[in-house]
């Protein structure tokens, strides 16, 4: 296979973390009950107490598994942050025809908030607000770059429609100690949120998606020093510490019944990153960017007192693309009509127990490169990563090595896959002989699904693909119309760079938008000291 | 270093399972609580719902731990069942001179009964009735071999000083489908035990030690196919369903506020009989055989309602040899004055949380392997297999290999051991550089810990490492003197193997038994098939 078939390009139910997919019918629900998603970013599978890390530092997290439902077999859409390789060079985004779980609950009275990473495209038209949110404290990617970068602005941090910030600047990451105060920010965000929607007793949705232990990891400075594992523990003893509180929040509200919360993560830990900033996909293989089990396989929790019995565990096979099919069910609302949901709803399986026989799809890209049914996985493609990146010390699956499985060059088996029971050996370490019965029944069972599968396929646009540095500069952060742009002081004219033009030339002429210099100088352009130093000065 | 210094060779301290060893004084607890141990046979770190198996399927052990406490750094003394590699070959065993834990505390009132597999010799002056047991169900051995092999009878099964029968033939197991009633035996006889002990209101030492989870992995009929990890999840269900019955029954008695229970197992899962019939090491590299994390680290529970408090979890460096020295506190015992204790009183880090600062040595043989001291690990011998056996497809580490690490040769570090810090890396992955401060720092440290547990060390005389087929025979069921020995009607003399004659021999005139004919035949020798099927007609 040539690498170019791995190139990001999304279809539609691979793109986003959470947002598109349904195909059940909804289950019964109480009317308007609060939703709130916790997703971590590159947290692996055991990187929980509950889920066997041995150090065992997250007694809220356990605690809420305790006190509600384990999953032990969900799944992330893809082994990636975002479904491309180079998310802060993409100057694409979500479209305006995909209908996001916010815009929907949005009709049944909800408010909706992003706390924390977007991800889903920096330029106006991908803004949050756009898509169904009322509010967001974050940013539209990752912190870990650019980092005083002079040719590349740092990564901008918003409230609702302004940037106030960038990470590095007036969001501070110490590199060399792992100190920033992010994930307390997040947790405050997050219990003002809850407590204002409380005492105007509308129902929410509150996604909480923060990124402490995506490298480079960071934790405050009480929890820095803290944990057993070093900086990596610190930032998830405090997410654990802090998801602890948002709970307690909730109970000690008196809306903790009212609340469903659902804990996951967005692929598995990056190895790549680690021993230092990357964490534990406990006893599967490989970790982020591949589809392993590692990479793929999310530690999840689903907490609702009152309605999910304590200390459940479900073997439901779950995609985090279940999340939106579930929460329209937890909010009374019919699942959109107009085109093909690939999530289901997990409202039987979490409140009944049901187990609802349904397949995971583990693309790469735009390759299908494994399936999973029941207990059975077939690898159509097998690929941890290139020579060429293994040969400098990049490394997907470090001190670990199956022979013609763990491969360096993308390897085919769609002829014949290989077949791993995961029930026996969830470290796919023993695929199944090829002359077996067991194997011929799977394989058999795996290939009618995989037609299914792909006579059912839209395939989605890319939409994340075109790479341009410019978009770096967010102008999301730009308020709706008229624009109003001021003169700055400190604006030398020579130092603008190419980006910034372009980025001013798109806004003003593609976009068609007009600017409004009642107030301002005649001076329409702004120094990049300005942008670094937030939008206060360009709102309307 | 020659394979010869990982020959076997017993220092005083890797003997026995949990007989030996004292260091601290013991800390205040209830006068004649009981004490149960669980002893599990080659169940992995990994292989428990509360330690992070996928499947989750302990839901009694996993609520053992809730009620309890969970001890993540527990370590057996020895990689191996027994330490010997050839177990089923040995004619030495527990010496008189040692002091059992049966033994101390039978003087204090307690009946001690052992279920299951003794592995401290065959022979009669090695009978666990010798050593302070009142009771046994159980066996010498593994039930693994010999399987009806010419050459060698099965291995024997005991009640108390009688031989009741043997496996395969008596106590079957079906090598094909896995099916036995084992552990369903050892459980009645636990409950039974527990019942009469209640009864009697004696204090009792129970120490159950079972095997269904040693290849050939076993189960019974109502529980073959019910685990989704295949025969081996089989095992682990039924023993988990067991103990629920158990601790269940205790409490049903009103007994388990007067009953210390404490469950682990007796090496690392053996991974060379993955995936169908080895079990889990979770995160953790390697497995049995090898003194890498996989191979020592253990699951290990401390359950004593009303004493422990619920869900309590300690990173206490704990060691099987420690059970002597907190089993003698239990009993308001004082340790042996005359010998050098290597276990330490676990209760203070049980009811009072407390973390004493104590080393934790990793034995191969007679060599030194490793040392932990917090939550460094410095390894000054490498080894997984040789070569030889290793391109035999007999592999420790089993989709495992860390460059330098998992070696195949045996590779000396002492001058510089790799060290590694098991909280940032578990899975032993990743040696700190030999530049850094904190590389010497702890160096350091183990340097003097080792130098310390050198000058004290009395070596013991190997005890297990006298190696004769013949001793399969298990005379140690022969009764005390005078002995009896009647002909038996099928003997058929030319088939007498070499093997008995050499017992025959060795009991009647090196041992110095003397023989009462007065009822039998004048024939003294009796068949291999009379053997076969029990003592009975040998009892005097």
């Amino acid at each position: 296979m040539a690498s170019a078939a791995l190139r990001p390009l999304c279809l539609c139910w691979a793109l986003g973390p959470l947002w598109l997919c349904w195909a059940l019918g909804p289950a019964a629900a109480a009317t308007n009950t609060n939703i709130l998603l916790l997703l971590m970013d590159d947290m692996g599978w055991g990187d929980l107490g509950a889920f066997g890390e041995p150090s065992k530092e997250t007694p809220n997290l356990d605690q809420m598994a305790a006190e509600g439902m384990l999953f032990l077999d969900f799944y992330t859409a893809n082994p990636l942050c975002s479904p491309s390789y180079t998310p802060q060079d993409i100057v694409g985004g979500i479209q305006d025809s995909e209908l996001l779980l916010p815009e929907l609950l949005k009709k049944a009275g909800y408010t909706n908030k992003i706390i924390g990473k977007w991800h889903l495209g920096h330029r106006p038209q991908f803004h949050p607000l756009r898509h169904g949110f009322h509010e967001w404290f974050g940013s539209p990617n990752c912190h870990f770059g650019p980092y005083d970068n002079r040719e590349r602005p740092n990564i901008p941090v918003y409230r609702d429609w302004e940037m106030v910030g960038r990470y590095y600047e007036d969001f501070k990451i110490d590199l060399k100690t792992g100190e920033a105060n992010l994930t307390q920010l997040y947790l405050q965000e997050a219990l003002d949120f809850i407590s204002k929607q409380q005492a105007s007793q509308q129902p929410f949705f509150l996604y909480w998606a923060i990124d402490a232990t995506h490298a480079p990891v960071y934790a405050s400075k009480q929890f820095l020093g803290t944990s057993q594992r070093g900086l990596y523990g610190d930032a998830v003893r405090e997410i654990d510490d802090s998801i602890g509180k948002i709970l307690k929040h909730l109970q000690q509200l008196g809306i903790s019944e009212n609340t469903f919360v659902f804990f996951t993560s967005d692929n598995g830990a990056a190895l790549i990153s680690a021993p230092k900033q990357g964490g534990s996909n406990g006893p599967f293989l490989c970790g982020k960017q591949t589809t392993f089990e590692g990479g793929m396989r999310e530690p999840a929790i689903a907490w609702w007192p009152g309605h999910i019995p304590a200390g459940g565990v479900s073997h439901q096979l779950g995609s985090v693309m279940d999340l939106f099919s579930t929460s329209l069910s937890l909010a009374n609302l019919p699942p959109p009509s107009d085109r093909q949901i690939d999530g289901i709803d997990l409202l039987p399986a979490i409140l009944q127990g049901k187990l609802i026989d349904r397949p995971i799809f583990y693309y790469r890209g735009n390759e299908l490169m494994a399936v999973r049914a029941g207990l059975y996985k077939a690898h159509y493609w097998t690929w941890s990563n290139s020579w060429e990146e293994h040969s400098k010390g990049i490394d997907f699956c470090p001190g670990q090595s199956v022979a013609g499985v763990t491969t360096h060059t993308q390897e085919e088996h769609t002829i014949l896959p290989l077949l791993f029971h995961l029930g026996r050996d969830p470290g796919e370490k023993y695929p199944l002989s090829f002359a077996s019965e067991e194997y011929q029944r799977a394989v058999e069972r795996i290939s009618g699904l995989v037609q299914q599968h792909k006579a059912a396929l839209v395939p989605g646009q890319p939409q994340l693909n075109v790479c341009d540095q410019a978009v770096m500069l967010s102008l999301s952060s730009l308020p709706a119309l008229p624009l109003r742009l001021c003169y700055h002081p400190t604006l030398r004219a020579e130092k603008l760079p190419k980006w910034m033009e372009l980025i001013i030339v798109e806004k003003l002429w593609l976009q068609k938008w007009s600017l409004d210099f009642k107030s301002c100088s005649d001076k329409w352009i702004i120094s990049v000291a300005n942008w670094s130093l937030g939008t206060n000065n360009l709102g309307s």
